[in-house]
């Protein structure tokens, strides 16, 4: 998606641009995005930098682009039928991928750059983020069609609510979830979510 | 509470360690966990290392020391009478804590290092995470003898839900949150932690 267009006849091998990936991943996730260098990730991937180059013209092009494709990977919200089992299998989804290792820490160091790093921000925001968001919110566009939420529910509350509780417990306070907590999560967040006439 | 006691005839002066602490936190938010050294807060304090291994015996006592004596300032829950007022105070004061530019760059730091380094993870939680939510706790208690919350409300979930969205988006999305998304927040929480008969 942030792929240039080849120049000349060079054309863009897929197992090289795997391998450049992989090696992305690997720098962010051993040495974080700080200390991310063009030159190590040519290096580790055993290509030249001039690759890297005709594929991304930054090392924050480069490495926004590697987290969104990984990230969306790991995005998928299959339709239960039920908000409570779409919300269930999200959830179950959001767990394997914020308790992958490389993901965690790649994540948490990512987040800790934006934090000194404000167009970086913006950037993961807009190019990671908010996909991320539309996807997950087809989820909540179907439990209103099916009449199981209100039509105006406020799906930006909605959508934090959902991410926050896991990304708080797994990442932010290395604690644990057991399949029991993420039950008793997808409850919690149901009532969050359905407002009721005695309400207010 | 990890000060060392003092030996021979040498005593604590509490401006040199509010210098030192000082010292710390502007380390901690610029240059970050892992860069953060005695000799640097040393010189940036204008004391000898002795002044600082006087008072902790490593970098990660010092470091998690400080962090705990910070975070527990911003830690206040007063009590307004009912749990709807006790949660909207708390999500304020959480919010002024993660909008504050030194600390959430310091949060933001750690929780990528402890991602790295477990020990350091353990650290944090015990002697910064818990005694934060054990105070926070004192509200959910409070709701509980009023009646407002029923005895065997889950307190590990309620608090997770607590401080979970406004850290999601302020810290991880860099994103806003304005008065109305507060009170629509407290709002969500409540009927989260509400269990109805008609639930489940």
């Amino acid at each position: 998606m942030t792929r240039r267009t080849p120049t000349g006849a060079a054309v863009l091998q897929p197992t090289v641009t795997k391998a450049i990936t992989e090696a992305v991943l690997d720098e962010l996730a051993e040495n974080g995005y700080a200390r991310l260098s063009m030159e190590a990730v040519a290096k580790r991937a055993g290509v030249g930098k001039s690759a890297l180059y005709r594929r991304w013209s930054s090392k924050q092009e480069m490495a926004i682009s590697v987290i969104s494709e990984f990230g969306a990977e790991q995005v998928t919200v299959p339709d239960t039928g039920s908000l409570r089992g779409d919300l269930r299998a999200a959830l179950g989804t959001l767990m394997k991928w914020l308790t992958h290792p490389r993901f965690s820490r790649i994540m948490a160091d990512l987040v800790a750059e934006t934090a000194r790093n404000a167009k970086l921000g913006e950037a993961v925001e807009t190019l990671v983020g908010m996909p991320k968001r539309e996807r997950v919110a087809a989820m909540f566009h179907r439990a209103i069609a099916r009449g199981e939420l209100p039509a105006d529910t406020d799906l930006e509350l909605a959508l934090d609510l959902l991410a926050a509780p896991l990304y708080w417990r797994l990442v932010v306070r290395s604690a644990a979830a057991d399949p029991t907590y993420i039950d008793d999560l997808t409850d919690a967040l149901l009532r969050s979510f359905t407002r009721r006439p005695h309400d207010r």
